[in-house]
């Protein structure tokens, strides 16, 4: 066996299912090859090029941000600042703001300026041991707009692994009707993205506000007739069965739940959905009603934690402060919270070869400057990274 | 005029209550000579050694940080993932846990071992433009360490303004009974610490699990006659009338205030006490009561923003997230929140060379990568800041 490059002396939080809780392993290693894991677990006689000698130091997998609206121009400080001084949401929209003021900066902006705007929010997740970010179009809602913001997501894959996931069922666009929008998306975008491969996944925001579980129900149909895997912001202001219509087409995952019910929840366990949480957004709009985590516990269900970073509901830089989030106001544990920014982000994301320490994953790695992983999730605003290391395959 | 340094092209918003709100300046300059603010407002002929171009960056007042428990060791992640588990306090003050492991940890920490704890903490706020810290000490509980706590607080000083209180008042030791320790607490450290210049301020904690407003009393009186000015930890838990109190005595601010009465808000105008709102404890410990922010407002009370940083309650590391929580959680504005971490936290240490850019003030400078000011408090978890100007006077 031979390496490029092992991590020795240190403590690894493998995230490992073949060892229980965060798949501790006290005295551990980590060697690489072809920017992959060799071997994640006790000393083994391994040869490398180079040694890292870890002092102690804890490693997890790369931290995984599974649910970002990364791409958008302009932002909503002025909003925010406005609605703080007692503006009404209606009078923000008659002057242009809210979603429709986003979708308009992000048409008109260029691929380059999309591109260094997400690059620069970006950069603060990295800075925290992210390596691995899904990315929502959905602030276009126009053909030219969304593949835009789709092809933008996927040249930041120069600097972490990138998710990309087609949000065009986010809202309607003013200049057609739900139902020229509906077979738009179904009948073109859909089929092209596809196709090209813009994205490996369809989202969709099914609220009284947004898409209805019927309309969404046409959107995933479309999505599973040309193969992409769907995802859905299910049950956040109010139960539409979202979870369970999402169980239904085997999505990957579901997202905000605060409303979702019992019955959701045994759905989205069968599925073998990921209940992605989002206690972001639960902060911003001051909400009241937790996700019904002891029922997710109950059932089964994998929970994941994630930033929902977008500039309006949730203008949440940090997947450490995430879980913080997660734990003081959803009662996540510990545990909990640190599966839901790996192994079950990863599985969020159908994906297995991040997430986890062990032979075959991808050498995604953040080096801590903790004693116990639990500093993770107790510390607000304080980032102990002392190294991200992000392996390029 | 000659400067030694002038930053220019700037958008400058002072704090001066001369100017209203902000007290921005579009076009602004910054002249600095020996640590101090020669001239802050529009273009002036002045001479100067360096010129520093700030291409329309805004420049703030070096920010405050007026209430923190810097100086401690250890911390209580372990605690924060026992109770996420299920463990109760009982349980954990049982196990050596909760204020007393804090207390016993400090106690046992050589100065050297605090600093070096203090200074990552502190790194965390100045990396986000703080410039001005308030150090309180409390969790020696006994004269030595109590003194060690305040020279650690002190030899902080080298990279920050530090003013530091004493904060003896916080908790009862285990080893005196009440009596005997406030007796020690007036007779003997209050003495020591004012003909010392250990601290500029004397605090206490007043509530149920803590001193009584008559225990209070004695303390403020003891610091009082000793020319201490006085601070209070009030009405946060139930409203034992701590505003009143502290008001009673003329104190620089009263903290906490979730369950303050309009009575005391109006005793708080009248003595010119500071507000000063912790909303990271208000998260932390998932209060549902807000502070009065509309009666402060009638009464024209000044409020002040602060971390609280501590391990208990509030593990928060970061002043901008403590602004983004009281706009959320207590309908602060932009604008409450800005001077509340400026000209108002200030005020909350009796300075006014701080928190204001004036001619005259300490030359403390943030320069930030920002559009406008309400991004400091829109952002969750994301720092804007361009550079820190802090200068040792």
């Amino acid at each position: 066996m031979r390496a490029e490059r092992i991590f020795i002396n240190a403590r690894l939080a493998t995230m490992d299912p073949a060892r229980p809780g965060l798949g501790v392993v006290e005295d551990g290693v980590v060697a690489q090859a072809n920017g992959r894991i060799l071997h994640a677990g006790p000393p083994r006689a391994i040869e490398a090029d180079e040694v890292v000698d870890c002092q102690g130091r804890w490693i997890t997998p790369g931290l995984i941000d599974c649910h970002t609206h990364l791409i958008y121009a302009g932002d909503r400080a002025g909003e925010f600042e406005a609605r703080l001084n007692g503006v009404g949401y209606e009078e923000i929209a008659r002057a242009g703001g809210g979603i429709l003021g986003t979708m308009k900066a992000t048409r008109e902006a260029s691929a380059g300026a999309l591109r260094a705007a997400a690059q620069g929010r970006m950069a603060a997740l990295l800075a925290e041991g992210v390596t691995t970010i899904e990315v929502k179009s959905g602030y276009g809602l126009s053909p030219d707009s969304e593949y835009k913001s789709l092809a933008v997501a996927k040249s930041l894959g120069d600097r972490a692994d990138i998710s990309t996931t087609f949000l065009g069922a986010h809202g309607f666009p003013p200049e057609l009707s739900r139902a020229e929008y509906l077979r738009l998306l179904c009948e073109d975008m859909i089929p092209h993205i596809a196709v090209r491969g813009l994205a490996d996944a369809v989202d969709g925001f099914c609220e009284g506000i947004a898409f209805s579980p019927e309309e969404m129900e046409q959107v995933f149909t479309a999505a599973t007739r040309h193969g992409l895997r769907v995802k859905l912001h299910a049950d956040q202001l109010s139960d539409l069965h979202g979870a369970a219509l999402a169980a239904k087409f085997g999505a990957l995952s579901a997202d905000h739940l605060e409303y979702t019910s019992e019955a959701g929840a045994a759905a989205l366990a069968k599925a073998g959905t990921v209940a992605v949480l989002l206690p972001g957004a639960f902060f911003t709009l001051r909400e009241t009603q937790s996700p019904p985590v002891e029922a997710f516990r109950r059932h089964g269900v994998r929970m994941a934690v994630s930033t929902d970073l977008n500039p309006g509901t949730s203008p949440l830089f940090s997947l450490l402060l995430a879980m913080n989030m997660a734990a003081t106001q959803f009662r996540l544990t510990v545990e909990e919270c640190l599966l839901g920014v790996t192994r079950h982000a990863a599985a969020a994301l159908g994906r297995a070869d991040v997430g986890v320490l062990r032979a075959g994953a991808k050498c995604h790695l953040a080096i801590w400057n903790i004693e116990r992983p639990a500093e993770l999730v107790y510390r607000i605003g304080f980032n102990p990274l002392h190294q991200r290391i992000w392996s390029a395959v």
